[in-house]
């Protein structure tokens, strides 16, 4: 991990007290109970650029939950719990103490008060104590509720948005059902995976008796940049991935495409409005055969090229993309089935998705390779007008089949941001 | 990950111009070959304190391998791999190869000249690209080989150190097979896990047909220091890790505890004269159970308060243990049980390791929990007259026994370091 309480001063903290700033809003109050001073070394210096503030927190609250068009964080743990009660009080009583730790979590405190010690010897700490020292580093924790939360075990079913269905079966798809599904999602964004890791971690332990683990993902680098201030990531193609991706900084564009809107549109559950649908997608990479493929042929099944991540055809990563454009041998300089072809909204009638994606290895597959790949995560106001579309285009053509496969999936309904004094849950149980 | 070529200039390396200062060292030649500028911004700036420089490249050679006493990165991927190959040239050719290739790496570079495109279009890249655009990140890369390579496939059993036995059978062991031994090892430690996991990927896809992966393991976070440097980091138990931990700034300690000395030493193996014994065990830590104990039971069965680490009976980290004095109750201050008395030297004959653990988290167990804990890694002169005996003392009588479980075991000899124009294997195959 990045450092701890022994030294008085982590190094990422010196590196934002000596040179990146940090940004003091929030921290009051909570930093002190997680060894930090009140006032760290640095916070009058709000002049410093936010960008490249690792060790910041990010406001819990707000119009949208934190973490989705939040400038996409270096590491993610995701976990998917089902709801092991029957008592509906206790899953709502859950949700309410759920906010109040993570809302202290990510201003870099304690899970609650007391944190390591305070409930003195003979109880057991309130907080697990791993990320003691460290700072919020950027913490976001974004909530999501399956469509399975929704049958008959707690009375929801009339809350169901219909925009919240299982999403079909796809063409190619191998999917493990260990890695599928789930009543709840917590999202984990951070700069220091010991934080994010920190914060599902203690969540669970408060969700004890209430829900269980059903399945988790630990992811080592983002593929997706969320905001024009970030530059665009490579995944384990070794390609530039979400070169096109929707951008914080464009407001129209999130409400045409990610934010769920107020009335009619939120399919009855007016509890969704402003919120977001979350689908997640593990896509193993068979990164063995990739790396013996030929640049030409990485390139075409791409659509773009490998060092600049230029369209073919173009000079640049942000040119734009000209499908009609030939080659010298006068085939399209985009081939029919390259990726990007296939995934622009031109091809797709408008369709465009929030990709919040992560590089992710876990270990290795028992014949010789490493289990690697990319764990889609995207944000939209429709998964069956948006994800389900876009995905059945691909899985009909798209050249990338031939070195991935889907083996997780998953969808969740996230819910708008909280008000001061609001709690998750209190609109979904109304 | 950290940044991308787009912007330029990445995240981190705005840091290290802006604050932390970047270590020019050894980047010239291979840093433009990665998109990097020649001469970074800020290599001038060599007054800085390399403490905070997470950029930065570390030399590839010297009298011992890097990754042992360099100050422990914060993120580990560490492959075992077996041969697959019969042809014992075919095994000495690859060892040359990975050499180039991991300087190459260590310094900032692409696995092989050429990088993403210099190979033509019709050829395959030489580095899978994942990394382009980052920087050294601190990387180091650390070979070492296991008992099984000294069969009689490759005729090296002549080579065989006496010291190098695979371990016995520990009381409470559940070794799964699956991850545990290995012909080979490669421990790849950075501050940035896109780059670790980028350097195991292209040395496993140079070994393609020679070797195949066995087992691999990705770690998020250190919780061993081993320079006086760095401040203690704390396990998933929530406490501060191996504050007692040999350190790189005691040369002595180090020739007695960790290098393997000249002569009859090496147990008829001259080429390990300078290298040392790597003990690798995975520690699944039940810390569901964990987190429902009592502050008390925890700090009694570590031997340390939780805040500050101190020994039980003192006050600060740095306290030395006092094994003979008693608490109120009349009782031992750090139980007879606990895991600092049963662990240390005073009661192992003086017995030290230079530990190099990390944290992980690898999705979930199947029945509601995290399948989390700690991969232990040591370094040592001698498996048979360190760790063993050690073992065999907790595995007897720790009382972290009821919180924890091996189940994961391997043994390696890392060779000494290389000099100038050396490769690996070429002592071992001489």
């Amino acid at each position: 991990m990045s450092g701890g309480a022994a030294a008085g001063v982590s190094r990422r903290r010196l590196l934002g007290a000596t040179g990146a700033g940090v940004v003091g809003g929030g921290l009051a109050g909570y930093a002190v109970s997680r060894g930090l001073d009140a006032a760290p070394a640095g916070a009058t210096e709000s002049t410093a650029a936010p960008a490249v503030s690792l060790d910041a927190p990010i406001p819990f609250r707000g119009t949208h939950q934190a973490g989705i068009i939040t400038p996409a964080q270096d590491r993610l743990h995701f976990v998917a719990l089902d709801v092991v009660t029957k008592d509906r009080e206790e899953l709502r009583s859950l949700l309410e103490e759920w906010t109040r730790a993570a809302e202290r979590m990510t201003a870099g405190a304690e899970a609650a008060p007391g944190g390591l010690v305070g409930g003195g010897p003979n109880r057991a700490p309130e907080d697990t104590g791993e990320a003691y020292g460290l700072p919020a580093s950027g913490l976001t924790i974004t909530i999501g509720y399956g469509p399975s939360l929704f049958d008959g075990r707690f009375g929801l079913a009339p809350k169901r948005p219909a925009a919240l269905q299982d999403l079909p079966a796809f063409t190619r798809d191998q999917l493990d059902p260990r890695r599928s599904g789930g009543d709840l999602c917590i999202q984990a964004c951070a700069n220091d995976p010991q934080v994010a890791v920190h914060a599902v971690r203690n969540l669970v332990r408060i969700g004890f008796g209430v829900v269980a683990v059903r399945w988790s993902q630990l992811e080592f680098g983002r593929t997706s940049s969320t905001s024009t201030s970030q530059s665009t990531a490579r995944n384990l193609f070794g390609f530039k991935d979400g070169t096109n991706n929707l951008k914080a900084e464009e407001p129209e564009a999130l409400d045409q495409h990610v934010w769920v809107g107020p009335g009619d549109e939120t399919g009855g559950a007016a509890w969704m409005t402003g919120g977001s649908y979350l689908v997640a997608r593990r896509i193993r990479m068979h990164i063995e055969v990739w790396d013996r493929t030929s640049l030409q042929e990485q390139e075409d099944v791409i659509g773009r090229d490998k060092k600049e991540g230029a369209p073919l055809g173009a000079a640049k990563e942000h040119d734009a993309l000209d499908f009609a454009k030939k080659g010298p041998d006068g085939a399209p300089a985009i081939p029919l089935t390259a990726h990007v072809r296939l995934a622009h909204e031109s091809h797709l009638g408008g369709i465009r998705l929030l990709r919040r994606g992560y590089n992710f290895t876990d270990g290795s597959d028992g014949v010789g390779h490493l289990d690697a790949g990319l764990f889609f995560l995207a944000y939209m106001r429709h998964p069956g007008r948006q994800f389900v579309p876009m995905q059945r285009a691909l899985a009909k053509a798209d050249g990338l089949n031939e070195y991935i496969q889907h083996n997780g999936s998953a969808v969740f309904a996230c819910p708008p941001g909280l008000k001061d004094g609001e709690h998750w849950g209190q609109a979904l149980f109304a």
